[in-house]
């Protein structure tokens, strides 16, 4: 189990470093796992740009977004997004905040994003929000409670929001699933921009849209594209190392730290081709 | 012949390869070849993304799309689109099937199309096939051998088809032809695009087309973009090593494996440039 | 003190390789810093593409932009920007004239820059100006001191003035602050763009911007982009070497060499990733 | 003096693969250069893409476009296109044909290119040629001496001219002029559809221009960039070694390979960064 928690935590800062090489990330923007064993926890990175997160900068918070343990740690201002969206929606279990610039457009335009293409079904619907029409002008950051709380509920039964001149926040089942709709979410809304320059779109139907997202979001569909995306931070010299025993991690690292020197070494030699 | 069979199945995951490098492929995909000597079967990857595909990879199929031999392997779901077509089209010796991102915006808008410079004229016209049209609401893949067997008639004598809300399926006499027409066809879509962004599009004339195809397709065209296209995945460390004997390939592959390796190790050496 | 300045000075050429490896600078453009303990006097590279200029490139100016000591460097033809903004607004630290291409579709379009994202806010209101209006036709390069002083006016108070047909010119009270304003005033500019061709632009209201600039300029968010931001100039082989006592450097140069052997040893091995 | 000359071959090369690196030439295009003692003469690459041409592919030809000494090298179908300008203009001393993706929209399109932005001004005024008009339909390649003269008449006394449905054809008084206004050309006219987007376009006034490409034509400003883009070759592996003694170069190859061990050498030792 322990080896287990291990590997989810290894999972995270994978998913975040291929977040950061598919260009959903970059030196803003983070994601969290909620703790496998107890719901009432999630793990994030401290305050640092997500590519450069390592397992040992992981920190354990509970939903009200506080450490469980105490930390030196700087933690990012909207953690409350994450704290929230887990509160409300006990069917998700990962969490990714970003300012794709594919995705961004239409967070400042307001052109509704719909499905385009099948791999863009596991969208759904994705509703709007905007930081101003609850708490008026703010410096835009989503860092109070009842801003996070507010965020939850607009995004409500669904996997993604478009905050208003900001960015988005996506939502999973587990961490793969995320990382599929994050990136395959952002070239639907490149695509979608192309082609309605284009000067007309056709979108999924409501029935193409339910099946084409069951089929998608199965392990064959997102662990095809998992290991796509891991071999390609592998080449850029990306692939993290997992934490090790004498390392200087916090208690989420250390908690994580299992005779992973092997998988480290491998990764290394990887890393010089 | 094994020799010569070796090679065409190492060429054939080169075009992959460089497939993957030039953007016409990315998580999801796939290209196949058929058999030289049995033009009643064809030979694919299993199921993984197309860049991290190898010869050991291969499986044998009938043009009813099952394995010639039992595998374990998992098989792509949409093999039927490249058996459908080799059963409808004896001339047809290469099928790619993709969703480049050059090409998506025609397959979701509907616009049209069309050869708008020299190296596009290769793609000839291109028709478009809706899923929907025929099979109502489905999960958006090409799964059944009707689906397969409608979209080889959607793209009748022509070599490439759009696939609605989907991607494009494309044609080729050889694979070398088949890259080339993947590559510059999406290059004609980016650059058709732009154009019309520009406010006119004027495209090449009947005669044009014919005489510029003929031309292009010829191997003085085709062998001077894939030796370029071939350097570049040397440079990437993508360039694919045959299989050797040792190696743990289904039965295609160990077909394939031929003294190869004094080629696999000459490709070792040029990645670590 | 000594090492403070070479600090300063290496800093100073980090931002400028950041700036050409995040594709604000070219082959053209230029960085300077205010000297930190003269505020009479500036450092600016010698004419050369800045990717490629040194710390012992640097050479230090009066703010009527004449070399403090004799050198035999060919100096940047545009210095005079930067003289003048300094002699104009003392709380300027630190200025870049660049070309972006994502910022000079506005500067020949003419189209108003507006924030419209959180990272946007750090340029506040962009003025226009355009060398022809008081100088007639010239040969479009910002070189008497009279043309300097003219575009100093144009940018006033402001951090950001386009340059009809020419580029833009930023400015900042620090060297990371000017930084994060190049990059992320340059993705402003790109998803403007974007947003605008998507038919609507919603932009931060005068309070939004305001108080997302004031935090977004803390050095919490500007030193997380920039320690990201270097790890990408590590990765590209960028970061430069301090220089060394050994070194051929121009007085500004050798001013700045400080046992900076271990720290050089350190990007190399970097470097070998 | 055979010094020199070999210098200026390697040059040449060193130029095809700046524009390779830059992406004005891909798998198709050629850059050629006068011969500097003679000027019924000039030298360009075998048939292969551009950026795998090395010294020793070099041919030597006259005006006609005919081997001066008998080869076995496969030529360019379209080296009439150099031979023609160099009959017609004997101030142009370095020749480029192109399908650069950002000035092909403009053939395409037959929206006029203008100088919309200082580097530009090289460009001057930028006439079409539709080689459909004289001669019909075509394969759309200029092969014959009629087709290639009548390309040269259209460029006329200018230095770019745009073939519809097909590329560009850009000339220079020197290799590095060429490289320039191939590079800074092909940034304007991705500029001048961007700003297009945004609904207006603002261009250089005739005096602008005419000041401007006098000034950025000199060797301060193209050398400037040359050490730029060649630090970008480095770093890529494309430096080209020079021709040595013992090589297989043909009659060109052999008379530019003069004691080239040492900078060989050091430029394999910068590949290995």
């Amino acid at each position: 189990m322990p080896g287990a928690l291990a590997d989810l935590l290894h999972e995270l800062i994978v998913a975040t470093r291929i977040l950061a090489n598919e260009r959903v990330l970059d030196a803003f923007g983070h994601v969290s796992v909620r703790h496998p064993h107890d719901p009432q926890r999630y793990f994030i990175p401290r305050h640092r740009a997500p590519e450069l997160a390592e397992v040992s900068d992981l920190v354990e918070l509970t939903l009200d977004s506080e450490p469980v343990r105490p930390t030196e740690f700087r933690l990012y201002s909207e953690k409350v997004i994450h704290g929230e969206i887990y509160k409300a929606r006990p069917d998700v279990h990962a969490v990714c905040h970003h300012h794709a610039h594919t995705v961004l457009p239409f967070a400042i335009s307001g052109q509704q994003v719909v499905p385009v293409f099948h791999l863009g079904a596991v969208l759904g619907h994705v509703p709007f929000w905007d930081q101003r029409d609850e708490f008026g002008d703010t410096n835009m950051l989503v860092v109070k409670p009842a801003e996070g709380a507010s965020l939850a509920r607009a995004l409500g039964p669904h996997w993604m929001v478009l905050m208003r001149r900001h960015g988005a926040t996506v939502a999973g089942t587990n961490i793969r699933e995320l990382v599929f709709r994050c990136v395959f979410g952002s070239d639907n809304c490149k695509l979608l921009a192309q082609a309605s320059a284009l000067g007309h779109v056709d979108s999924l139907s409501a029935g193409e849209a339910k099946l084409t997202a069951a089929h998608q979001q199965r392990p064959a569909s997102t662990t095809r594209a998992w290991d796509y995306w891991v071999r390609h931070i592998e080449r850029a010299g990306l692939m993290p190392a997992k934490a090790v025993e004498k390392s200087s991690a916090g208690p989420a690292g250390r908690a994580a730290a299992k005779s992973t020197k092997t998988r480290g070494a491998k990764t290394k030699s990887r890393k010089r081709r």
